[in-house]
C-alpha cells in the first residue's frame, strides 16, 4: 500500500490532502500517506466530510479528524455539507462530497488523494454497464485526473481491510455500504459474488483491467476527434470519409459548440443521417432547442427566424 | 421478426442458409426466412447440426431438418460433427458446429443466417467481461461478418419464444441451455437476473447497446493502426508520438508479422516499454519464441544466432 502511494505521488512536490471517510480503504490510505509523505518531504493533510444524513455523523467526522491529526496529518478538516434532496441519494451525497473535497484541495493548492480500490473500480464499470450509455461509461475512474489521485486503484479492498487489521487502525464503516437500498452496495454484496461464481473468479480484476485498456482506446479516439477542425458550419464531404466512431465524436463536439446539450447515442445517430443517409430530409432536433439542417453540402444550425423557411 | 430478416437480407441476391438448432430463436428465424426469402426471390436452405453429445440427438436433427423441408426451405441438411474432447465442452461444440456451418455455406456460396438474439449478445458481453482480455472482448458479435448474418441481434429472446407460440412452431429446446454446468446457461439463469434486479432492469439492452457503440470505436482504432506502415524494423521516433491505443495496435501488428503469437495486454505493455520507457534494457520475449530488441532507435527481431550477442 505504501509503495502504491509512493508511486502515485511521484516526484511532484505539490502538497497532498487525503479524503478520508473513516472506512477501511481511506483509513489505510491516510495511514500510508502519513508514513510516505514526510519521507518524500511532502506536506500531507486530511479532510473528512460529514454528510449530516445519519445521527452521530458529526461525532464520527470529529473522531476521524482527531485520528488523522494524531497520525501527523496537518491540516485536518471536518467539512459539513448539505446534501440536495433532489436526485438519487447516492448521487446527491457524492456531488456534495466532491464539491467540498475539490474546493478544499483548490484552497490548499493540494493534490486530493482518494481511497478508491480495484473493487470500487469494478463496481463502477458494472454500474456503467447498467446505464448502457456507451463505452465511456465502462472506462471507470482515472488513476489521475486534475487534482485527484487514486493511489489504490490497483489494490484489492481485502488488502486495505487486512492492512487496517495488521496495523490496528480504527475503522468507522459507513452504514450505507451495506444498506441494500443503495445500488452500489447491492452490486457489491449480491451481483458481484454471483458473477464471480458463474464466471469462475477474477471478475473484479478483469473489470478493472478492461477499464484501463478501454480508457486508453477512448482517449485516443477523443484526441483524434479533438484535432478535427470545427467551424460554425461543417462540410459534409470530409466528414463522410471519417470512421463512424470519429465522425460521431466530431458531430458531438460541433453540436455542443453550437449550443446543444449533451447528445445521446440516439440523437448522435439521428444527426449522422444528415451526413451518411442524406435523402433531402428536414432539420434534426437536438437537446437545448438546437436544430441542425443540411444545405449545400454543409451542416448548420437553423436560427429561430428561419423556422418557417 | 420478418422485418428484421428482410432488413438483414437487403438487396443482395446471394442465397441464404439458416443455421437451425431447433431452439426457439433459430426456429423463429427459419420460419421468418421461409416467409421472406421467396418474396425477395431468394433461394433459402437450412442446416442443422448433430453434435452427437446426447442420446437422441440424431433423431432430433432429422426432425428439425424434416420440419425445415416442410416449411419450404431447400436444400436442407443435417450435418453430423465430431466434438473434440479437448478444451471446454461449450467451446469444443461451438468450434465443431461453426466449422460445419461455414463449410456448408461456402459450398453453397450462400450467406449463413444465425439466430443469435439481443439476449445472446448481452451474455457474450458479460462472458467477455469475465475474461478481461480487453475492450474487444466486450464488443460482442457482429450483425454481419463475412458470410455470417445475425438478423435477430436486436430482437429479444422473449419475442422469438412468443413468435413460436403464436405461429404454433415446434421447439426442440437444447438441454444444454438450462444445464447449470454450462457457463452461459448459468449466466442467463443466475447472474443476469440478479444484475437486472440490482441495476433496475434494462441490463440486456444496455449491454447490447454498449457492444454496438464499442464495436464502432474499436473498428476505427483498428483501421487507424492498419494504416500505419510496418516494416521488418520499426522506427521508435514516430511510434512514440502515437496515442498509446494506436501504438499498442501497431506493435501487435508488427510483432505478429514478425512471427510472434497473439500478444496479451501484459506482453504488449512490456514491448511498449522499449518505445516509451527506454533505459537501455535487454530484449523482450514474445510468444512464439520471438525476441525484440531496440537498437539505434529501431525495434527489430533478434535472430537465434545473435542470442549470445
Amino acid at each position: 500500500m505504501r509503495a502504491a502511494v509512493r508511486a502515485a505521488l511521484g516526484d511532484d512536490r505539490t502538497p497532498v490532502l487525503v479524503a478520508c471517510s473513516g472506512g477501511a480503504d481511506s483509513i489505510a490510505l491516510a495511514a500510508a500517506t502519513a508514513f510516505v509523505a514526510p519521507r518524500l518531504g511532502l506536506c500531507a493533510g486530511m479532510i473528512t466530510v460529514d454528510h449530516g444524513l445519519q445521527p452521530g455523523s458529526a461525532e464520527r467526522a470529529r473522531r476521524v479528524a482527531a485520528w488523522g491529526f494524531e497520525l501527523g496529518l496537518d491540516p485536518v478538516q471536518a467539512a459539513t455539507v448539505t446534501v440536495a434532496a433532489s436526485g438519487g441519494p447516492e448521487a446527491a451525497a457524492r456531488d456534495a462530497r466532491y464539491a467540498a473535497l475539490d474546493a478544499a484541495a483548490e484552497t490548499l493548492d493540494a493534490r486530493l488523494l482518494l481511497g478508491h480500490t480495484l473493487d470500487d473500480q469494478a463496481e463502477t464499470v458494472l454500474l456503467g454497464l447498467g446505464r448502457g450509455s456507451g463505452p465511456r461509461s465502462l472506462a471507470g475512474m482515472r488513476p489521475a485526473a486534475g487534482r485527484r489521485l487514486r493511489p489504490l486503484l490497483a489494490v484489492r479492498r481485502a488488502t486495505t481491510r487486512q492492512a487496517c487489521a495488521d496495523l490496528d487502525l480504527p475503522v468507522w464503516d459507513d452504514p450505507h455500504n451495506t444498506d441494500p437500498a443503495f445500488r452500489r452496495a447491492r452490486l457489491r454484496h449480491e451481483a458481484l459474488p454471483v458473477l464471480e461464481d458463474v464466471l469462475g473468479g477474477g471478475v473484479a480484476e478483469a473489470l478493472a483491467r478492461t477499464a484501463t485498456l478501454l480508457r486508453a482506446d477512448l482517449d485516443a479516439l477523443d484526441a483524434g476527434a479533438a484535432g478535427y477542425p470545427v467551424d460554425a458550419t461543417l462540410d459534409v464531404g470530409p466528414l463522410a470519409d471519417l470512421p463512424a466512431a470519429l465522425r460521431s465524436r466530431v458531430l458531438r463536439r460541433w453540436a455542443t459548440a453550437a449550443g446543444a446539450g449533451p447528445l445521446s447515442a440516439e440523437r448522435t445517430a439521428a444527426l449522422d443521417t444528415l451526413v451518411t443517409d442524406w435523402r433531402g430530409q428536414g432539420p434534426i432536433e437536438l437537446p437545448g432547442g438546437v436544430r441542425v439542417r443540411r444545405a449545400s453540402g454543409t451542416l448548420g444550425v437553423v436560427s429561430d427566424d428561419s423556422r418557417e423557411a
